[in-house]
């Protein structure tokens, strides 16, 4: 016998919404095969009811009341796709608690919320999905959750924010300034008008989080995570980077070291030949390495209404092909309680930019800023500058040079230090960039 | 309360079988708590029990005898990692005929015999779960059941081989003739001593009817899988593709056209900027195409004792999640019948590597032998040749010059007529490597 169809909720009918109807009803029929059984979007939840939708869902399928779909006890599964920790945050909890499974692509609620999510859906004895909530279409939370459960992961390192890595590819391919790369990005769509939670890093920490509670089996939150934003990147950055062999990348990354966790956002030079220097434009990527797999990575969009969609749908099938099965067994795995690394003790090569005075003896001081701090140097590059090349909050009197400072490895607190006894120096007119390379062993 | 441990049988002792154990025994305290109860390798199969082993199983579970695992009705696992299509094949399907649920790493039996292990499965109410069949570590398998099961797949390219991916590898970095890289790779373990499988392209076609059957819901069977392998790829080709920007790589190529599905393994030159060119060494990759997903590729380790560990404990964890709960409700979903285009009406660009009499008018007549077939040509290029540079079955005599032709999109079985009639040439005197570039759409 063929079980009824599953009655599903929707809570927010915009692009990704609209995808997720869309892909649904173009592959309806393969998917209910696949799944055993209907899946039907009986309401979905809108600010204006009244508002002319494109088509897709029924008009009276429609509705500006949550109760519709909350209070309704037929319907087993909601898919969430509002997005912001408002009324969404609510209404997940209580769907969950409830016993509606659900389905969200909610990375700010799955970061900063994750606990309370997990446990009101102990609480209701129903299932959370979040395929959607990292890497758009990426299928890389159930690889994690279940693929690669049986590793001990010792490192994750993403490219997890679009728009970010669109801007640093056409800076690179077309050595544009990062205002001008942006403003390309938001005339695409792919920056919003406020890029901050982008260009800061703060949409990555979250991704971040969301792997690294599953990578480590404890609960991480975007407070904890080091963030240092791609605002200072220069096209003179790319250029010296591409000269060395190095792309540069705004990387997640976070490690299990001793049995507590480092995580970090920021730019970072990638070598050429690594998988992941070649994840361009909006395109995410995330790369892990545990005990047994090695290293993998997963590719693909990062964001958009149909890969997203794509994620929500993988979803939606699980979920309901375990609504009559007691649920899909899977549950919070945070059950460790890991310290955080401290950002000043974590090991990086550095790549820095300076602005000096050209003169006799100033790298000599240079030399011995970086020597007071233990920050042995691998290599100098001077070159002169050209009038009008300054840095922020340069001064623009005399002759100047430009010196690219590569380090060994060295602490972060001890490459904070060196930099603040460079900014103490006369000779020394800006810092420009400072870059981490890769991990070696990356 | 917490329930017992499961009881596993393992199929097996080799370097995959033991690869488990390690796995198992190293991370057991994690995988027990995310699986929320014990996992207990009970017996394992092998060939010779009195052989010494190294650490791991206490000697008192392992066994010569099949009953002790089959004939268990306490055993609920079955990890089967002996490989091949003789006894494994059976005792898969006694496993899951009598509801034991099974974790296959067998790629063999998946792609040859798939139906019958699917019907199995159904009849005993179990599961069968086969992560470790393509590609190793990289959780392909499980993605494309799950996570993007709500696309329509429209192509999969896949690096589905790492031997070959390796001897590719080595001749285009170090300009190696394919039976030197062919001695390093069995030097380090990547080869076997009879290498066909790997060569021409058996093993590819294995996984890619693995991925095919999955991603268009149809039985594909390796005989339907057209195979050119690497044996006619010389240095000379990997240097005249580096030219033009391109990397050769073995390619597994599936599509869904019109209903219809193409499946095909053989060289392919990928443009140097796609994510597939690089993947080097014996790394594998899967990149899938897709309706809603737009575009996603899997990257990781193809082959090797713990990366195939990695993926044959994920299951294991699935699979002992979902035993007291009736299944994990997944089923073989070939519920179309599609049929197989015919590969002469697959459509491709080629480049075609020729050695010919260094005199007037011989263009004039190659050029006409592919415009008889309909055969349109992008670019020749024409070098004179060294002595000694000949193509097996070659003619010594006379100056000869070497023709590179790659051609615009034609058919395959056009392209095959203009070769045919190209070898019916006086002044023709070899064809060396046809290979042809990856569609322009992947």
């Amino acid at each position: 016998m063929v079980p009824s169809a599953v009655r599903v909720g929707l809570l927010g009918l915009g692009t990704v919404g609209q995808g997720v109807v869309q892909v649904l009803e173009r592959n309806r029929a393969d998917i209910e095969r696949k799944v055993g059984r209907g899946i039907e979007i009986v309401r979905a939840l809108v600010r204006d009811p009244s508002k002319p939708r494109p088509e897709g869902l029924p008009a009276e399928r429609i509705t500006g009341n949550v109760e519709e779909i909350l209070g309704d006890p037929e319907v087993r599964i909601v898919v969430e796709v509002m997005g912001g920790t408002g009324p969404a945050r609510e209404y997940i909890l209580r769907a969950l608690r409830s016993g509606k499974s659900v389905v969200t692509a909610n990375k700010d609620i799955m970061a900063e919320h994750g606990a309370e999510v997990w446990a009101a859906a102990a609480a209701g004895g129903a299932d959370v999905f979040f395929e959607a909530s990292v890497g758009g279409g990426i299928p890389i939370v159930r690889a994690m959750k279940q693929s690669l459960a049986g590793n001990c992961v010792r490192r994750v390192a993403g490219i997890l924010n679009g728009t970010t890595n669109y801007i640093l590819t056409r800076m690179s391919r077309e050595g544009l300034s990062l205002a001008a790369a942006l403003a390309e990005a938001q005339a695409q769509g792919y920056a919003e008008a406020d890029p901050s939670a982008d260009l800061d890093g703060l949409d990555a920490a979250r991704k971040l989080c969301i792997l690294s509670s599953i990578a480590y089996s404890t609960r991480c939150r975007p407070a904890e995570v080091f963030r240092q934003g791609i605002r200072d990147i220069g096209p003179a950055d790319i250029a010296y980077g591409a000269r060395m062999g190095w792309i540069c990348k705004l990387l997640g990354i976070s490690e299990l070291r001793k049995g507590a966790v480092s995580m970090r956002v920021h730019p970072a030079f990638v070598r050429r030949e690594h998988p992941l220097a070649a994840v361009s434009d909006a395109f995410n990527a995330i790369y892990i390495q545990g005990d047994a797999i090695g290293e993998a990575m997963f590719y693909g969009r990062g964001a958009g209404s149909l890969p997203t969609a794509s994620a929500i749908l993988g979803d939606l099938m699980d979920a309901a092909r375990f609504i009559d099965r007691g649920g899909s067994g899977t549950a919070c795995t945070c059950f460790h309680q890991r310290p955080v690394e401290d950002i000043g003790a974590v090991i990086s090569r550095f790549y820095i930019r300076l602005h000096v005075d050209d003169r006799v003896g100033v790298l000599a001081q240079i030399a011995d800023a970086f020597g007071r701090c233990d920050v042995s140097i691998l290599s100098v590059l001077q070159s002169p500058l050209s009038p009008g090349e300054a840095l922020t909050g340069e001064s623009g009197e005399g002759e100047r040079a430009e010196l690219i400072v590569v380090t060994h490895e060295v602490r972060e607190d001890s490459l904070e230090r060196a930099i603040a006894g460079l900014r103490r120096l006369a000779s020394v007119r800006g810092v420009g960039a400072v870059i981490r390379l890769a991990p070696e062993d990356l």
